[in-house]
């Protein structure tokens, strides 16, 4: 590889053979020289677990001018981990993590092991982006997300992202014309409520599986679903500053000491 | 159980058997009706995973006046979803989570499966407190924890908190007399700086233990991470919203569009 071109890590939550994932390496390969670390298979909902009571294991699977491809066991948060310091041994340029076969806007993003791959580039203080498809199937159609993850990509490859903050890109599942741009949000609030769909196994033995739908809380017109409803691709500024600082103050307000009082 | 009671939910990431949990049940069962849903067996580090690709199960592990127990499969995360839809049936009162062998200050809190719950709870809109102490030792000394565990606890059972926030609560690991009170305080930044400790299986194949050391990034003195270190009990009050508000008008500025521009 030449050492001139930007470095490029992509990982994913859908696992390596993912469409969304070849996908998106396709889209940004001629952006500089890409290596790909991602799961051997799909890790959805892992949000940002890393794994800490078993060891991990690579394998490459991939090598061509200018790609460099490896499959791990493990979370996403582990395959960014093993990118940065296992593999290339020094900070990439760029963190891309999707195509994500699916919605992360809202809430999603506390969920999703795709955004947690671009958090933790975030921490790593590497200019991180995750994208995602508002398609879950295996087959959905990305043809219209691939200038969008080029252009915002590029932008951040030539102008950065402020220390802290990553980007949560998602696009609507829409024929590329009938996209209408491309908008920065908020995270909309929300909250799946659940379901179990409760089962016996052939022992007698009950079992749950964990289902459920998405309820949107109406917060303001310029949150990403908004953005997504009305047919734009939504940005979300992201950060892992959980500090709800607007509640610092309120919270001494209800009487929880802000100083050293002791315990009366 | 009688109904008029406040009704506790209480998980942890260690498993229902951890001392942690053990001594934080002990601390707050004269507050309310305790129910304690956890995972079987130990899930640090699972942040907010969900387990969709297998069933749960649940098993009543303990029944006693004011106290029932469950142990299930899965996250921590999943624990609360089964107790909330499943066990309960409504909303409990309060949610507590711990208390934690090991500090979730600063970014631990992102890694958190502990405090993943507590978020998942105030996702849903429980009042939710998640207790860590600064020591990692499955034989750490919790007595200097009640008293705290309790103030919190008490306080947000009388006030509540406001909409979208949950409190992360850390507690040296000192001595009671030296812990010199509370203070509400920002995440401090901070990463985790991984090493990767190489190994040969017997069949001469490389594997990977995930290691690493914490790295503090100095922020101001308003930290929870100062504030530890000076001896108190930290309190941030945290949030599921990811959006990196003050960052909105710099990726204007930065050029991304805020509006419907198209491609170019």
């Amino acid at each position: 590889m030449t050492t001139s071109r930007p470095l490029i890590l992509i990982t994913n939550d859908d696992g390596i053979e993912a469409p969304g994932l070849r996908y998106l390496v396709e889209a940004v390969k001629d952006l500089g020289n890409v290596v790909v670390v991602a799961p051997e298979k799909g890790m959805s909902g892992m949000s940002h677990a890393i794994t800490v009571r078993e060891p991990l294991r690579v394998k490459k699977v991939r090598e061509q001018e200018g790609l460099l491809e490896y499959s791990c066991t493990g979370t996403p948060v582990d395959a960014v981990k093993l990118g940065e310091r296992l593999i290339l041994k020094r900070r990439p340029d760029l963190l891309l993590s999707g195509i994500n076969h699916g919605s992360n806007a809202s809430v999603n993003v506390v969920y999703s092991g795709t955004m947690a791959a671009v958090i933790e580039g975030c921490i790593d203080g590497i200019p991180s982006i995750g994208y995602s498809l508002l398609d879950y199937s295996h087959h959905a159609d990305f043809s219209a997300c691939g200038a969008w993850v080029r252009r915002v990509a590029g932008h951040v490859l030539e102008h950065g992202l402020p220390h802290g903050i990553c980007l949560n890109v998602n696009i609507p599942a829409l024929p590329m014309e009938q996209i209408r741009g491309m908008k920065i949000c908020r995270q909309a609030d929300g909250a799946w409520e659940e379901t179990f769909d409760v089962r016996q196994d052939p022992y007698d033995q009950e079992y749950f599986w964990l289902t459920g739908r998405f309820n949107e809380r109406s917060n303001g017109g310029d949150t990403d679903l908004v953005a997504l409803r009305e047919g734009y691709v939504s940005v979300v500024p992201t950060h892992y500053d959980l500090t709800a600082h607007h509640a610092l103050q309120r919270l001494v307000a209800l009487g929880l000491p802000s100083d050293g009082n002791g315990l009366e």
